[in-house]
């Protein structure tokens, strides 16, 4: 950590900062330069930095030096983290994981029928909400527990793994039993109490980035379900919110590379939602797989005139199946595989 | 609300949205232009929204022409709403509310004393976190019901409201019991299951706005609290994320009147989070009253160097104690009082 | 164009309105809902948007039917535009085109060197700044003319063709002498003056999407130019300013897409501006040509060291003949080649 | 600045920047903490930052310590700027000074007119553009020259000054003949020849804040025209953009105390741009003078259904008369006048 100090600070100042940090057992260097004075502080910043020495008179600002989340870092692990998400689908590895599936799970047969058609055209995973959360009091608020079972028995069907959103802590029981992977929604990322509860949980969870937060913050939310001893955590880009509306959200493929440098949690791309309509969902698509993603999340609905939500944004199931063949084409062009 | 249908749309795709209208009791009337054809829907929009149009084939866009949020619309209720918070405190009328107080509660003492100089300066509710959404799972989470009860004596010595922040779904019993108003944070604006459990509650809310939400996002959070039956709703404009970050947050000054516009509700603004910096509060305070708030949440401390939160941006007392009159002054010279 | 009235409209104001919208030779269609009463204007809106109609007593908003860009949209021209940049260099086809080299032209020597490197990798265009736009006036500004003449040679040397920033509207006859390819830089994308100028040159024109302007905004940009008479117009995506500070700017590569749906004319993605690090580029470079981009523009150092600008995101040209590998193995991917 | 090192750096790498930095005879100060070894520099960092120490082998990041303006930041000159306008109009001192007037000056008649209102009001600065950069090429650009000599001649009969856009470098003879302050607008704002032009003028000028510039790059801009000798540099915030539309931009107001604790400079806002509606313009004005701005420039028109651009934000002159009043008193409330 480097305190920079005002210009103007004195001496008494300084000496009440180094005191400080002496106290914390921790090695204060001063270093007098033209224009400011810097304290660097040598040891370990987790303990300096919940003082609050941005208060202290003299001082102008604080700089970390050391990332704040450690055990996700990819300091702490070189190698990156491959793990198995159930019946040998493994993320991580050489091979991009497709998660595909609607937006809400609507009733048995139509589930049951998305999950045949993803399965045939080379998905893993399949996607579909039974708890909603929707920005309206009025919309469709999703099945609750029918909707889990639906999935459950699509699971059965078809040897698609399930994943899907939990939004309450109190459901936790029930997602252990239905789901085998817990996403945690953009609009929860930094709900603390549920990010703890799934992190006592033992399925992996996928944590979406929320739209304002972040890349700090989304490893912090990350670090928070890791270090309750839940190490199967999937990072999950979905578009951040800036002032372009052309696009529901603007997704940020940077995070893919920066992801992979700071983490080494796999990452997964939704095009999704950032597209907003279904005919710009294939670019982000492709354009995810390339640049390095180790999954895709996406949504898909053979009537998305009848579907209760994200209908525009949907694919059918057709278009999809297209887009999977180019997917694997990139994916072989930069050695992986679908 | 207006569909606009693609250059190339068909007959046949126009009939088919058509059918779909009707079908849903409402009345189409369809316009031909010269680059466009659209088609004005008459009737209640709020069944037509939950139908994804914009996934028919031949629609470009919806438009909608009625607004989301109906209950807490300005056009469902012309008035202001004024509404007692307990012991003579009302927010919404002449008189502009003042709460003050640390970013979290960290003794009894302390809060103790901090209550009674808020109080001598004229403030009438204490704010204090039991309970504290940390982004870092290392940085102290709060004293938790410990926290409640300093307030519940503080308030007991001081005359002071309490309000403070619930981020648990379990927990409404505890805040019913210590809290006058609890507050929804910001990183819990769109969890709506934690929303729909306040809306039970018949404590005023204090709503605070997402550092990425849309005015319209605000004002559906605070529906879906309002259509439980809770009516007695503040919100709160505590800054949103922007690229911009020589401040925490940039406070949206405009939401005063644009909120004052759109809905009934009163509206406080938090000029210490988007501040970030103590020396900056002072000027963000004096904007949002003379912008025309009906309240403000300031945090303030006795030793922010002690701080366990937020302590570079609380306001020393006898800051505050100024601040308060340059605020008193502003008020009058609007036609307020505080 | 529809005109949405307020609630609380009178008759006489809707009747204003109508006056206006005849006096203007369109036809007003009157549409009275159970919220609202609105305004449907028939005819072209080019001439009513003129008119300051959120100025009119009553009116609430006014929304666009009509897109405000003509000749550079995707329905005044449906298929892609094709151009030739010169020496056989096509833009828009099946082959993407790789601009590459330099920040800024540093000297004659290493312009000719890395000139040689490209065109060995497989670039066919050199970029390379002679006049720079620098945040600081105390950084270089360029070598100005000199630089111009640095680029010709390596032109003469090499066959690639030159891309080079205009700033100045003084020295398109300077331009017109040494550049193939016009670029406008995206702090000059609203520089209205500099555009209109360029629109009147004979040579093609690479415009950079200002850092926070919208899509509309951009195209706006491009018509101005295209409506002058220069039809050789390529639109250029290099990240927009968010939040999000681990990379210099947020590549928005929802724009191809957006933008191929929009107009027709060629897009082009700079993956170095929203890197910010060279670690960071290839990943965006391969997203770029996986989403659909007809060209990239990327920076390339042989000594970042020594860089006087952008060293840090400047590929070294042995890292950039391997990304040319990728590239053209996922160009292939997509049934495009480079 | 502090250089932070990779964690896997090796000790030739460090060795190779301490031989740059001493080669540019600054002094290196290398401390080893546990997780980084950093390297203070101690000296001028204006030298050292034109060198891409980021591209160095072994380098993580940069963090500068001081700023890199210099002649118009706080430290350079501890009291805030005061300087005349003409005609004894002083800005940066007690008196708040009102610009006022239309967007764009579009008749003799209504130019005076408005003149002789707004000075009656208390403006002492008539606002008006005679070049107008506009988004649109189809859309009204200006009278040019003629809109200059209308504005001088409303000077004549009125004694106000006169604030008017400079578009173009090849126009500055003209300015320097009919303004009296020379505005350069946001989209010109890193303009640098612009700047530059400008900056060799014995105008004041009025330079606006970029819709997405920083702080630290509006200030850097400022520092352009400083450079060159021109010292009487005013600083307008007119909001920023961000992904809240219900304003037309967002005002940051925070930039107020933000400013005025980096810059010696005047700071001047614009409540009419960010507003975009009438009926938010004066709650922002009344923020803004709260704040402690050094002045206003508002738009106004007296038949805003008739004005060729802005109309919906301009205020009538008897709206503004009374925002006169509460601005007044709340000037009075913080101790300075208008």
């Amino acid at each position: 950590m480097i305190i920079v100090l005002k210009a103007e600070v004195t001496k008494k100042q300084v000496d009440h900062v180094v005191t400080k940090i002496k106290e914390l057992k921790l090695k204060p260097v001063v270093s007098k330069g033209i224009e400011r004075t810097i304290i660097g502080v040598i040891g370990d910043e987790a303990e300096v930095r919940l003082q609050p020495l941005e208060a202290f008179p003299g001082v102008e600002k604080v700089m970390d030096i050391q990332k704040p989340y450690k055990m996700v870092s990819r300091e702490s692990r070189h190698q990156g983290s491959t793990f198995d998400l159930g019946k040998d689908v493994v993320i991580g590895g050489k091979k991009v994981v497709i998660m595909a599936g609607p937006c809400t799970v609507e009733s048995q047969e139509r589930i049951m029928k998305l999950a045949r058609l993803m399965k045939k055209s080379g998905a893993t995973v399949l996607r579909g909400g039974a708890f909603k959360p929707r920005t309206s009091p009025y919309d469709f608020q999703g099945l609750g527990e029918i909707g889990l079972k639906y999935l459950a028995a699509a699971k059965k069907a078809t040897g698609l793994l399930i994943v899907t959103e939990m939004m309450d802590v109190r459901d936790l029981p029930l997602f252990e039993r239905y789901a085998d992977i817990i996403q945690i929604g953009a609009r929860n990322m930094q709900n603390y109490n549920l990010l703890k509860e799934v992190g006592l949980s033992r399925k992996p969870i996928l944590l979406k980035r929320g739209m304002a937060n972040s890349i700090k913050e989304f490893l912090m939310a990350a670090e928070y379900i890791y270090s309750q001893g839940n190490h199967r955590v999937i990072l999950c880009e979905r578009g951040i919110r800036t002032f372009e509306t052309t696009t529901r959200f603007t997704l940020d493929i940077g995070a893919v590379p920066v992801l992979k440098s700071e983490t080494h949690l796999p990452v997964v791309i939704d095009p999704s939602h950032p597209a907003g309509k279904r005919a710009f969902v294939p670019a982000l698509a492709r354009a995810a797989v390339a640049a390095g993603a180790d999954g895709l999340i996406v949504e898909t609905h053979d009537k998305p005139e009848e579907a209760v939500c994200d209908g525009p944004q949907a694919l059918l199931p057709e278009i999809f199946d297209e887009l999977m063949k180019d997917l694997r084409n990139i994916a072989r062009a930069i050695g992986r595989d679908i």
